[in-house]
């Protein structure tokens, strides 16, 4: 397929090359600096936020990194872009891009292959919303609906043989992942330092690239993933260390974080984390109240999961921390948005919880 | 009572005076300009955005002022802030503040009190939401809680009798008023000059303010006003050239515009605004849903009235037209945001209603 062809490094895992390899090609900051130049001006440098209010009552300092201030409203614009740019770099300019997704990163490569004037097609599935398949049209994509995420799969597979096609996954791709990293880049760059940074993880290209950035800025700052408990596979593979399946889509909230496993490359990035947590339905509900009211932004809940983590974790310290969440994005449908306000969590305090 | 003692022009509107002496007097633009040098520093000058996607939908240049991102989560802050700021000034720095509201006021005034270090007590409804009443203890007031409104009402007269005790009224003041009109003087001056401003119509302050403003700064400016259709007593006051007054609080979602009544110095200015819209419950979760959506903030449904007018106002220009819309704020609760997203808006686009 033409993913291999354009992809520096495939031939490494191709050959299940053992880990000491892997880790000869690691990536490292000065891959992430690459990728934050060669996107400066074509994503959003988004604003790092922070409430007093929040800070008074949890005795620390919480950064938030707002990814919903994106282009197309989340931080997979970054990887996306990133990706196209580091291939126009290479002389490897596609004729037409392809990508898989039910979510955002439909929106991003649709978004980025634009910008950079390259057609794109996205195979999605049926059942993915209709705000989301309307939005990735609205960004001059062809959208090609299947009966099933298998359907899609295999599609884009099949067309991405073709030469002149090239795919781009949604995050076991090194460009795509430094693509990401320069999120938690930009906010430490900002803040000056932090003993933490809290990502959410779904296939974990923003967890692998937010540690990349972080640890290479500073080897002594905690680099901490969440997931949902409802769809716990990265933290199953990290327990039994080997990638774990999901068999169907887990049913949370946080729909960033459906993914059914973490990729090969983004595996090794995630067994090197400091903190992983595996978070419940209904914290995920609290959070999301909480950040949308306090914060006054749209929250989607995937960037729920990195708040309770660092509730959680800061708990623990003895010290007051400076800590930077990476608020994945905005992009929530209707449905969800009810479901999320069905309840009212904004009468219990954080402190009182 | 005291509240007259500190206020210029008070004798005035006692006497009855006509029109013509209240125009003598008419706020005007450097009155704008001293409440900005005043505030400068004290409150947030917030960010002017804008949706590509939403300009190109609808033809049109749409910038929104963002005023969710202002102290206490709404422009209210201005208003507070620009008469203490304004008091000290004059040498008549109050012992005590005081104020009555269920809403953003509240918190505007306790926000604005503890800013300037002088104590403040508001008299709230017992209604008011529970998250209301919490945030405007959070800004460090005393909080009396009434059997009614009419309860707080009577509270606050008789409080501020004394002399050292200052009530600051939500929007009959022209310093609350100056202080609420620096949104749209910054506004303009960030984006240059714009052929119409669209703000939303409770007592009428942040539309008095954004006149003043805009006809300061080009005569030619339209400036456009929204209410509730449900609560529509600004518009029926205009049509019938006298204040009227509802007999209860309209059951609008847009809570920042349940005022009962304009206030007599309000609505002098109202009067010469370019045009009035009335606004449907309909329309108001219409686009508190595609406005969430689209910008990526929490917005509050009051926020909704505005871009309504400014949406039927540009359907019927001729030529591309700049407008610039004040979001009034982002604090809604749990059951009203509920309310917000019951039925799904969004596989509506604007430009198909």
């Amino acid at each position: 397929m033409d993913f291999d062809h354009y992809y520096s490094n495939i031939d490494i895992f191709d050959l299940k090359t053992p880990f000491f390899k892997i880790m000869n090609t690691q990536l490292a900051l000065k891959d992430i600096v690459k990728a934050k130049s060669r996107i400066d001006g074509v994503i959003n440098e988004t604003p790092v936020i922070t409430s007093s209010l929040l800070n008074a009552w949890l005795g620390h300092t919480i950064y938030f990194k707002a990814e919903g201030f994106q282009k197309i409203g989340a931080f997979k614009a970054r990887g996306a872009s990133n990706t196209i740019a580091w291939l126009i770099e290479n002389d490897l300019t596609p004729k037409h891009i392809v990508a898989n997704s039910s979510g955002n990163h439909a929106q991003a490569v649709a978004w980025a292959a634009k910008r950079f004037n390259i057609p794109a097609t996205i195979y999605m599935p049926a059942y993915a919303s209709k705000v989301k398949i309307q939005a990735t049209k609205a960004y001059g994509a062809e959208v090609i609906l299947c009966q099933t995420r298998q359907e899609a799969d295999a599609l884009v597979k099949q067309t991405s043989e073709e030469k002149s096609i090239y795919w781009i996954p949604p995050y076991n791709h090194e460009q795509v992942i430094c693509g990401q990293g320069t999120a938690a880049f930009e906010a430490i760059k900002a803040i000056g330092s932090v003993e933490a940074v809290f990502a959410p993880c779904g296939g974990g290209g923003l967890l692998s690239g937010s540690l990349i950035a972080a640890k290479g800025l500073s080897k002594t700052t905690q680099v901490i993933g969440a997931e949902p408990l409802m769809g716990n596979d990265a933290a199953e593979s990290l327990r039994k260390n080997t990638i774990q399946h999901l068999t169907e889509a887990p049913k949370t909230l946080a729909d960033g974080a459906m993914t059914l496993a973490v990729g090969d490359i983004t595996f090794e990035y995630l067994k090197q984390l400091d903190g992983f947590y595996e978070i419940t339905e209904e914290a995920i509900i609290y959070w999301t109240q909480w950040l949308t009211h306090l914060l006054k932004l749209r929250i989607e809940p995937t960037s729920a999961l990195s708040m309770e983590a660092a509730f959680q974790w800061l708990q623990k310290q003895q010290q007051k921390q400076t800590v930077v969440i990476i608020l994945s994005g905005a992009n929530i449908d209707q449905e969800t948005t009810k479901k999320i306000w069905e309840n009212d969590c904004l009468t219990t305090e954080p402190y009182k919880r």
